[in-house]
C-alpha cells in the first residue's frame, strides 16, 4: 500500500471540510496511490472546534492560523476549504511555500482574484486542483467519455439546472459560519459561483467554451439579518439565475440556478443532445444515467436508464458490486484520489486553477449580462 | 370506407358496453375495416336506462329482453357487455342463432360453463371472441412480438401483477349493478376472475401453457350488505390471490391480484426474463415498454424506457404523431378492429371462446388450490 | 342527446382535421352537450382527398373552396385546421358570414394578422376559439386550479420546454403536406409559433402576463428542399428558441423550444415554483401530475406523483374508472366539449382570439429579440 | 473523541470483509460511539492475501487460524466474514472465548446450526448481532417507523422480491472465493439463504413473523463446474425460490428471489399495503421511499417520492445535507454506530443472533416446501 506519505494540512472545519477529510482518509482504501495521505493538521480560527474537528478525523495536530499552517514544512498539500473570500489569499501564500494547492470551488470570487491565484501556482510550479467534484460522478465521467467518443455526433443543445430551495424563508440569515454562501462579501456571487459555477465547470469540460451569453438575475428576498451581527442589511448575492448562451461548437446552452425552487434541495441536472443520441443526468438520482441511442433499431428505441454500478463504468471497479450504489462523498474521493496519482506524473487533474478560471470568467459575464440585460462576449 | 355493414346487439350498458360501443364506433375512423359497424340494437333490462344509452351512443333501437334481441334477423353479431352469470345463456343462445358472438371476460364463471360456450359456437361455426383487451394495448402486442422473435431466448421467469384498492371499506356493498364483481353468484369469483383473468390471458398468450400452480387465496372482509337487498351476506369471493406456477416451458411464473393495495387503482403489470434481455409494462404507464437488452455493449447497458407511439409501433400508424399518447379504450377499438377484420379471414382473432376457456380453467385451478392448499395440474 | 344541432364546416383534411373532427364526433358521446355538433361539410383542394376524409368521418358534404364553405347557409360553426398563412382571411370572412370560428393554434402568423382576426369575430359578435388544446389535459387544468386556489403562494419560477428531434436530418424537405411548419411563408416562425406558442398559452393562462422577454434563435440546418418545387431554399423558420422573462407578478421565466432534442418526441414540460409547493407536468406522461407540498410533515415530505384518472379529476368523471388514462386526442375532445357548451352561455371558453392574440404577441417578441439580442418589453 | 477501544478481529477479506471493515473505519467519523473501534487484528488462511487486506485497511496484525484470532485476549470483538458453513463453529468459539460476535448473515447454513450459535452466545452473555444491513438503510428504517406509528392501519399485503441475474451464464463456476454462494455445501442454500433471507429478515421485523408458507425453487442450471477441482458437478442450490406466505397478523406475503432476472443487479424492492396508506422501496434507488397516504385530500393524492436525505430522516442528520445522497455501505456504518452504542446498553441491536434465528427457520420452512410442494407451519 502506497509510497510516500503526503502531508495533509485542512483550512476549515465545516461541511467541504469533512468532505475533504472523508476523501483523504477513504481514499487510499479503495484506491491504489503512489502517495499515503497522512491527515497532518487541521485549522480553523476557533480552537475548541478544530480541535474537536481533528480529534473526529484524526488530525494529527490542530493550528488556529492558517499562516503557520502554510508556513510548517511537514506540510505537503493545503487544502482550502473556506469561504470564497480567502481562497486567493490563502492559495497564493501556499504556492508560494510551495505547496500542493486543493481548493474547493469555486476557484475564487472574481476573475481578477483568480487570475492571481493561477499566477501564484504556475509560478511556483506547484499542483493544484479545484474541487469541482461532480465531474468524477461516475455517471457524470461517463457522460464525458461517451461525448468524447464522438457517439453523438454534433451537438446541438446543452442544458443543465441547479435547482435549491433552502432560502425561501426571509428568516434565513446571511453570513456568519452556515449562511456565508448569502453573503456577497464572503462568497463574490450568490447561486452563480455557489450552484451555477458546477453547472458551467461540467458543461465546459463536456461541450467545450461557452464564445457568448445573456443572463437574467433576481434577488427575491431583498432583506435578511446578518447571522453575527443581527442587523439587518441588503442582500447582495444573486437568489437566481437563467443563462442563454452560445458554445464554440454552435451549440446552444441554457443554464438555470436558483435556492427558490420548492421541492428541489440538490437538483442539478444536466442534458446533452447530439445529432445521434442524448445523454441526460440529474444528482438525485446520480447513479443512473440516462442515454438515448439513435441507432438502436425502430420498435425497441427508448432512453436507456444505465445503473451505473458495474466494475467497467469508471471508478466502480474499486468498490462494490453491480447494483449496490455509492453515494455523494464519493466523488470527493475519486477526485483526491486521481488528484495524488496525478501529482506523480506529468498530466494533471482537472480542473486546475487555469480551467477553472474559465468558470470564474463565466460567472462573471453572468454577473454582468444580469445587470447590463446585453449579451456578453467571452 | 368499409362494405357490408356489420349490425351491433349490445347487451349491457355499463362500463363495458361503453367500451365496447365506443370501440365500435370509432374503429373505422382509424382502420380500414372489411365491414362497417353499425349500432343497430342496445340492450337492458331497465328500459329508461337502455333507451339514454342508445340516444347517448346513437344505437338505432332498444330491446329489454336479451332472447329478442338474439332473435332478431336484422342483427350480425351479438356483444355480452353483462355480469358473468349471464354469458354462457346468452353466448350459447346467440351462437344457435348464428350471430358472431364477442363476451366481455371472462368467458363464464366456471370451466363447466365455458365448455358448454366453446361448443355451441364452434358447431354453429359462428365467429367468436372473448375481450381480453389488455393483448392489444400496443406495448403489450410488442411483448409478444419480441418474445415470440426469439431475441429473449431460454425463459426463466414470468411475474404478473393486477392491484387495486377500491373495496378496502366494509362499507362497499355487494351485489348489485355497481357492485356485482363482489357477489361470487354474480361473478363466479372475485378477482381472480376479474382481475387475475387478465394477467393470465397475456401470460399464456406470450409464455404458453400453465403445467401446474399452487395459490394462496384471501376474503379479508367477511360480510358485506347486498345492493339490493341491503342484508349482510356472507362474502363469498377471493378478496386477494396469489399464485406459484410452473410453465410448459420450464419457466416459473408469480401472479398476484388483489383489491386491498392501497394506492393502486388498476396496477396491472408484468415482467419476462429471458436469458438475453427482459420486458416489463404497466397499465398506468401503458403507452410505455421498459426493454433490457442484454446484448447492448456493456457501458451504456440498461433498461430502456420505450414510448410506444412512432408509427412503427403497433396499432399507433393508426393514430397520431410519435410522442403522442393513447389512452385505456384504444385497446377495446383495437380488439374490435382486429376481430371484424378477421371475420372475413380464416384466422381468427384471438382469443377465441376455445382459448380464452384455458384462462377459465387455470382459474378454477386457483379457486381449488387456495382452498386445498394442494398443488393443481392443469 | 342534446339539442339543436351545430353543423361544423372543417376546413383541412390533415393532422389537426382528424383530432378537431374526432373530437366533435366523441364529445357528445361522453358530455352532455346543449348542441349536437353535426359534421356537415368538409373542405380542402384536393377534391378525392376531402371525399375521403368525409368518408371517414361521417362529413355530409364535401367542398374543395373555403369561400363557398364559409358562405354556406346550413353551416354554424367554421373551423380553421389548415397552415397558418390561411388562418387569418378564412377567419375573418367566417365571421363577416356570421359563423362561430375555431382555428387551430396559433392564432396568426404574426400579432398584425391576428389583430385583424381579433377585430373581426368581435366586430361580428361570433363565439371564437384557439385550440390551444393542452390546457384541457386534466393534469393541465389540476395545475391551473390549484395555482388558483392560491396554494403555491408567492410564485417564484416558471418553466416549459417542447423537445422534439424530427427534423435533425437535412433530408427532410420545407413547404407542402406534410412539411409545411418548416416553411417560414406558411408557419410564419418555426418553434416558435409552432411549439413554444403551447408553452406560451398554457404559462400566461396560469401565470399572468410576461412583462419582458430576451431570446436566442438558430437555424441549425441552413438549407432545404422545398417538397413542392424540389428545389433547395435558405430556411426561414427558427429551428430552436430559448428565452428568459419575467412575468409581471414578479416571477422568472425560462422557456425552450427545439427540433433538435435527439430522443424527444413531443415532449412538452412544465413546471411552476411557489412558496409553499410545486408543481410539474409532462405530455409524454400526460395523466401524471407531479406535486410537492411543502406543508406535509416533515419526514414523508415528497414529490407526489397523481394519476389523474379519477372522478374529482378534471374532466375525467366523464371517461372510465380510476387507473385507466386517457390519450392526446381526448384533450381536443374537452376543447370542443367545452367550447359548445360556453356558445350557451355568456362566459366565452378560452382562449378567445383576443386571448389568444397576447401568445402570438410573445412570439413576435421572441423573434424580435431572437434577432436584436436585446430584451423586449411587451 | 470515544472513549475505550473495541479492538476487531476480522476474519475474511472479501466482499463482506472490507464491507465490515470499512463500517468500523468510518463510523467513529459521523457517530459519537461510546466505544473507538480499534483494527486489531485481519484474519484469512492465505496469509499474502491476509497481509494485503491488512496493510489496505490498517489492521494493526494479521493471523492466518481463526481460533489463534479468537484466543486472543486483545481482542473484544469477532467478526465473521467468511462462507456461511463456518458461521457456526467460529460464533460458538467466539462467544465461548467471551467475545462480542459478530456474523455477515445469513446467522448460518440451517436452523439446527443456528440453535447452537444462539445457545453460545447466550450462555456466554456476549454482545451478538447477525449483520442484516438493510434495516438500516435510512428509507428502510423509515418504512419501520411509519408501520410502528401504525399510520397504515391494518396490513393487508406484503410483498418482496430479490432478483439479480449473475448466474445466467452456466460457466459460472460454483465453489472457490469468488463463488462460493452457488455450493450448497459452503453456502447452506441459495438464493433462499443469500437473498431472500435479506427480504425475510426485514419483513419480520417490519410485519411480525410468519405462520405458514408455501414455495416453489428451482434449480435452472443442472450442473456446474467447481472453481477449485475443475469438475463437473450437480448444483445443489436453489437458483430461484418464490413463496406464498400468511402473517400472523393477518396479512399475505409473496417473496421471490433470483439470480435469472436479466437486467436486475440487486433488485431488492419491498412493498406494503395497509387499510391508510403504502409504502414501497427498492435498493437500486435506496435513499427514496415511495409513500401513499389515503388520507391526503382526493384531487392530489398520489405516490409521494421522498428523497431520503433530510437531517429529520433516519441516520441522515449524520451525514452531509439535503439532496445528497448516500450509498450501500453507509448501511453497514449504521449497522456498527448501533450495535457498538447498544453494547453499552442493555437493549442490544437487532437482529441478534436469536432474532435472526427466526430468519433461518423460515428459510428452512421454504427449502423444505419447495421440495415437498407442501403448506409448511412456522
Amino acid at each position: 500500500m502506497a509510497g510516500r506519505d503526503l502531508n495533509i494540512g485542512m483550512i476549515g472545519y465545516g461541511f467541504m471540510g469533512r468532505c475533504h477529510s472523508n476523501a483523504f482518509r477513504t481514499a487510499p482504501n479503495f484506491f491504489d496511490l503512489p502517495r499515503r495521505p497522512v491527515l497532518k493538521a487541521a485549522c480553523g480560527r476557533d480552537a475548541g472546534r478544530t480541535q474537536a474537528f481533528a480529534d473526529r478525523w484524526g488530525y494529527e495536530s490542530v493550528e488556529t492560523d492558517w499562516r503557520r499552517l502554510v508556513e510548517r514544512e511537514d506540510i505537503d498539500l493545503v487544502d482550502i476549504c473556506v469561504p470564497n473570500d480567502l481562497h486567493a489569499e490563502i492559495a497564493v501564500a501556499a504556492a508560494e511555500a510551495g505547496k500542493a494547492v486543493v481548493t474547493e470551488k469555486p476557484l475564487a470570487r472574481t476573475t481578477a482574484e483568480g487570475e492571481r491565484m493561477v499566477a501564484a501556482v504556475e509560478k511556483a510550479g506547484v499542483a493544484n486542483l479545484v474541487c469541482y467534484n461532480y465531474r468524477r460522478m461516475p455517471a457524470v465521467t461517463l457522460v464525458k467519455q461517451v461525448v468524447e467518443s464522438g457517439r453523438l455526433g454534433r451537438i446541438f443543445h446543452y442544458r443543465a439546472k441547479f435547482l435549491q430551495d433552502w432560502t425561501i424563508s426571509p428568516d434565513v440569515p446571511q453570513g456568519g459560519a452556515g449562511t456565508w454562501r448569502l453573503d456577497v462579501q464572503a462568497a463574490g456571487s450568490g447561486v452563480t459561483g455557489d450552484l451555477l459555477a458546477h453547472c458551467l465547470d461540467t458543461a465546459l469540460w463536456i461541450n467545450g467554451g461557452i464564445a457568448s451569453l445573456t443572463a437574467m438575475t433576481e434577488t427575491f428576498v431583498k432583506e435578511r439579518t446578518h447571522a453575527e451581527t443581527g442587523r439587518k442589511q441588503a442582500v447582495g448575492i444573486d437568489d437566481a439565475a437563467a443563462v442563454l448562451a452560445r458554445f464554440e461548437n454552435g451549440s446552444l446552452g441554457t443554464f438555470e440556478s436558483t435556492r427558490y425552487a420548492r421541492g428541489h434541495k440538490a437538483l442539478y441536472t444536466l442534458e446533452i443532445n447530439g445529432e445521434h443520441g442524448s445523454l441526460a443526468w440529474d444528482l438525485h438520482d446520480m447513479n443512473r444515467l440516462a442515454w438515448f441511442d439513435h441507432r438502436v433499431e425502430g420498435a425497441l428505441r427508448g432512453w436507456s436508464s444505465i445503473l451505473v454500478t458495474d466494475g467497467e463504468h469508471p471508478y466502480l471497479g474499486k468498490w462494490w458490486v453491480p447494483g449496490l450504489i455509492i453515494g455523494f462523498e464519493h466523488s470527493f474521493v475519486h477526485t483526491m484520489a486521481d488528484f495524488i496519482t496525478a501529482m506523480e506524473t506529468d498530466r494533471p487533474a482537472g480542473p486546475t486553477f487555469r480551467e477553472a478560471l474559465e468558470t470564474t470568467r463565466v460567472c462573471d459575464a453572468i454577473i454582468a449580462s444580469g445587470k447590463s440585460g446585453a449579451w456578453e462576449t467571452l
